[in-house]
């Protein structure tokens, strides 16, 4: 390919549209463009690194015996109705009706469609385990669409749905992705970690581990053990317990004076005594339940953690000071556990009963107890693993510290168990002629997120550093001028010789300033630069240089080309 | 690929649904399943033709210089209004909104968005020509969607636009658009021609080509000529006057009583004249407009190029029986020429003024006229090309015989102008610094369709004949006997042999009868059939068949690999 010949826009300033690095550096490079809010164009080297991950994912699915499939964009409301989904997908859901009024939505995930299609297809055990995936646009109306490719509405995704006769099978099928999708973000170069995630609100059987690529400016906590393989999602993450030691006897809980004193920060102070001796009390409610929620101070409540413990509620909060003042006749700043009433819920996290003393509100305006014994001087209906884990906590599996990290959700492996057969009746007969429902699983990844990712996690303050497997173009010729003809026509040799080496190359031959050139090559981020210069050439020489660690080497003309590609060879091997 | 690991379930019975061949085949081979009125989703079989074919396409595209993109398929309506089609495009443009109220529509085409797209990034002459493509889902809500994948409501197509700077470069895009699309579709291993074809509303400055797979089941009537490569759509076919050879002097016109005679083939009978003796005479509304079409008894009105001569009405038919009645005074069975009023536009296709006497309606119920001499009994206000044109008549590039044929449209090019460019200031600077707007033209390939159009002309009563290149597999392997472990065996071996010659094989390893399987085979089309029996085996031999010619040979096993490798390469190099 020649850089003349490419619509390859570049820009110098960035754009105003863009708040992340991977946003703005996609536009600079001149891969996408935005057609609307959430809506972008792939330009040529933009969909070229689509299409490289697309093949890694295709390689990965097949070599785990998924049969890919297309279904369709476009889904009827009926299936929706009967898996029940059509009533609580939210405002997400891009829904349009055709010409007769019939309602249809735009995918934002295909479950109903393959359901319905294996139903129709599926009779025998002998049938199964049966894997289906596509590669395809998916669709989600974002409140606020931003981040470009990170948070579009319209994104490409490789979704795979397993079809099993029992859990063991489905545990069979989830094992096989997840090794696939460890192949897959490990081929595309990238470092990443497989996490445990929360099943939230999809449902299912359990089990799901989110592909986090890590970036220091990624969405997502998570934890990763220093010792062993384990690593979560913090959201997810479990606690141990941690006990403060203190050897000092029971006390006898006393309500004390605290004027003006609202917060656990305050309370610390104004007592001198350390936000661990505190108990924050929050009362919440889930849907039409009101329940108070105690925790260490010096914790922070988990509030995915909260509500997948108490059941799952559509809607959880904390409660309005309205709610607040008439369940404990306090406003929030004063709210404690001493006399909860009868009827009312008290939860607390596990490491709560663990203390011995402790000071708390008292439900009334600047005053709070101390010498709380949680047990004795509160009444405790659940307790629960409430807290968001901590980096340096001892990991619960090996006990090690546990470290914290920043990252990028790019895939999704998931046990749906039989939520979607039952509701659509994709069933089987097994070896005794009994009919089942078919064991689901799902299995996400996002194709067109992980270029951001990539991004994120591979630039610098001149642009893009692609991994290898997933660069536009591997390598990148420079003639530094156009009018020196050694430097032109050997370019040009090179670009043929490269070529022919079926090597993945580019030659600028643009008529632009050698400066010009290097800042272009730099912020597409082709791994490999080849410069030529009029001086080192007059020596035989070229120029190589890596664009991820900026070295260069000088490099003997007939040696170039076979250089180069041993150098690519390496890197694809990683 | 083993036939027991492939989701591929073959029907024997035709199902309901399905009235062309190619939507019957498609459902009973397995390729596809429907999902919803004109929604389907690719089975694996399916999504492998599918890929073939774009395969070519994207090959013949780039081979021309095209820049592949992909653009969002939501579009916003702002756009659409730019470009003015908002409001005219009809009810198949699928329209929806966003949670914000926003309105977007699905694509049927991208015209808009890849305007808008270049408008943004082209600045001077030196960046054109550019070529840029995309290979995506198209959406059209049709009234009645059948036919399968023939006439969907989401589909795949390939659409390139180009950008010149004046009509001389868009004639050289056109070109080589032209050009590829043979070479696409003579690679698909289709019979096909490229024929003129009309131009209709998309408008743009002329100039259009329609690929058509020739196919008795096609919907579309073109004709050829035998002795040129003269093709032309029926509809566009332009015709060559012919004159009835008639020596008896011109009569005077009279009014007589034909009681009952209301059709052209009543009052020829009536009169013992040839049709060619009559003039039909019809009354048409275009719009707000009325005029009167006269065209010979024994021809079809074109309506199509009586709409685009007399300018293009979003609206043409013929006119009411009260418009008729208001106008004429009579029915319209009797309606006629002779004294039409004064201010009643009279069109004539150009072969009426040449007859020298004619008989024709009088507007008056149960009479008519004999003897009318066009241009002297009758006022002719304008002499158009307004007829069908007729197999066997002489083409007017070079006089030999037309013969009719039935096609499949799966490819158009398009010369669009300046039509969007201008609507949505798509401009650039020339030599001179002087700002143009870029020169336009659209070139589609129906990708979906072409899988459609493929098996209406290549099948038989058994199943598919697909044409080599686009099979999904070139070869499929039956073994006869799940016993026999020689016949297993040799399957097996044979197998691994093709796979390691690259051979795209398929081996039917499922515990079935053989009748069962060689249906299947059949019915799935695959080019070519390797058997494996028991007796010939014990000779050493296996028989190797070839779906499209039916016949059958013996291939000693250890040249079998060989002979289907080399029978492959010969059909992929036509």
């Amino acid at each position: 390919m020649l850089v003349s010949q490419l619509l390859n826009p570049t820009l110098r300033e960035v754009p105003a549209e863009a708040e992340v690095i991977s946003h703005q550096l996609m536009l600079r490079a001149g891969l996408i463009r935005k057609s609307a809010s959430g809506f972008y164009t792939y330009l040529p080297l933009g969909l070229k690194v689509l299409k490289k991950i697309e093949a890694i994912v295709r390689e990965e699915m097949d070599a785990k015996g998924g049969q890919e499939v297309l279904m369709p964009i476009m889904q009827p409301a009926e299936l929706w109705k009967e898996s029940g989904r059509w009533d609580v997908y939210g405002a997400e859901l891009f829904r349009l009706k055709d010409r007769h009024n019939r309602e249809f939505c735009l995918g934002p995930t295909h479950e109903e469609i393959i359901t319905d299609l294996v139903r129709g297809e599926i009779r025998s055990y002998k049938q199964l385990p049966m894997l289906l995936y596509q590669i395809q646009n998916k669709y989600r109306d974002e409140r606020r669409p931003r981040f470009g490719l990170m948070r579009g509405r319209e994104f490409v995704m490789k979704d795979l749905y397993s079809f099993d006769r029992d859990e063991a099978g489905l545990h069979e099928s989830y094992q096989k992705m997840y090794d696939a999708y460890c192949r897959i973000f490990s081929r595309c170069g990238l470092t990443f970690r497989p996490v445990e995630a929360d099943a939230g609100a999809i449902g299912g059987t359990g089990g799901t581990h989110e592909f986090m690529v890590l970036a220091d400016s990624g969405e997502n906590a998570v934890v990763h053990c220093s010792g062993c393989d384990y690593a979560a999602n913090m959201e997810k993450s479990e606690c141990r317990p941690q006990v403060i030691d203190d050897s000092s006897p029971e006390g006898k809980s006393k309500l004390v004076s605290t004027p003006g004193v609202k917060t656990i920060e305050n309370l610390s102070e104004f007592l001198a005594v350390p936000k661990s001796a505190t108990i924050k009390s929050l009362l919440y409610q889930g849907d039409d339940k009101i329940f108070l929620v105690l925790i260490r101070g010096d914790r922070t409540l988990n509030e995915i953690k909260l509500n997948n413990t108490l059941g799952g509620f559509v809607s959880l909060q904390l409660a309005s000071s309205e709610l607040v003042l008439q369940t404990l006749g306090c406003e929030p700043g004063y709210v404690g556990p001493v006399g909860a009433p009868d009827g009312l819920l008290v939860v607390a996290d596990q490491e709560v009963p663990l203390m011995k003393r402790a000071a708390c509100g008292a439900n009334k305006p600047d005053h709070h107890y101390v010498d709380v014994v949680p047990g004795k001087d509160i009444r405790i209906d659940k307790v629960l693993d409430l807290r968001m884990v901590e980096p340096g906590e001892a990991c619960l599996k090996c006990g090690a510290p546990l470290k914290e990290a920043r990252g990028i959700e790019v895939g999704q492996v998931f046990k749906l168990g039989t939520k979607y057969s039952k509701a659509l009746g994709a069933n089987f007969l097994d070896e005794n002629g009994v009919e089942k429902s078919c064991v689901m699983g799902c299995y996400g990844v996002g194709v067109s997120r992980t270029i951001a990712a990539a991004i994120e996690q591979n630039h610098d303050d001149n642009g893009i550093i692609w991994p290898m497997p997933i660069a536009p173009y591997h390598c990148i010729i420079v003639p530094t001028s156009n009018k020196d003809s050694l430097v032109v026509e050997t370019a040009e040799k090179l670009y043929q010789e490269l070529k022919h080496l079926r090597v993945e190359v580019i030659l600028d031959d643009r008529d632009e300033r050698a400066g010009v050139k290097f800042k272009d090559a730099d912020l597409v981020g082709y791994p490999i630069r080849v410069t030529l210069g009029s001086k080192t050439l007059a020596n035989g020489q070229v120029e190589l240089k890596e664009r991820k660690s900026g070295e260069t080497y000088l490099v003997r003309v007939e040696d170039l080309s076979q250089e180069v590609k041993t150098r690519i060879e390496k890197a694809l091997q990683c």
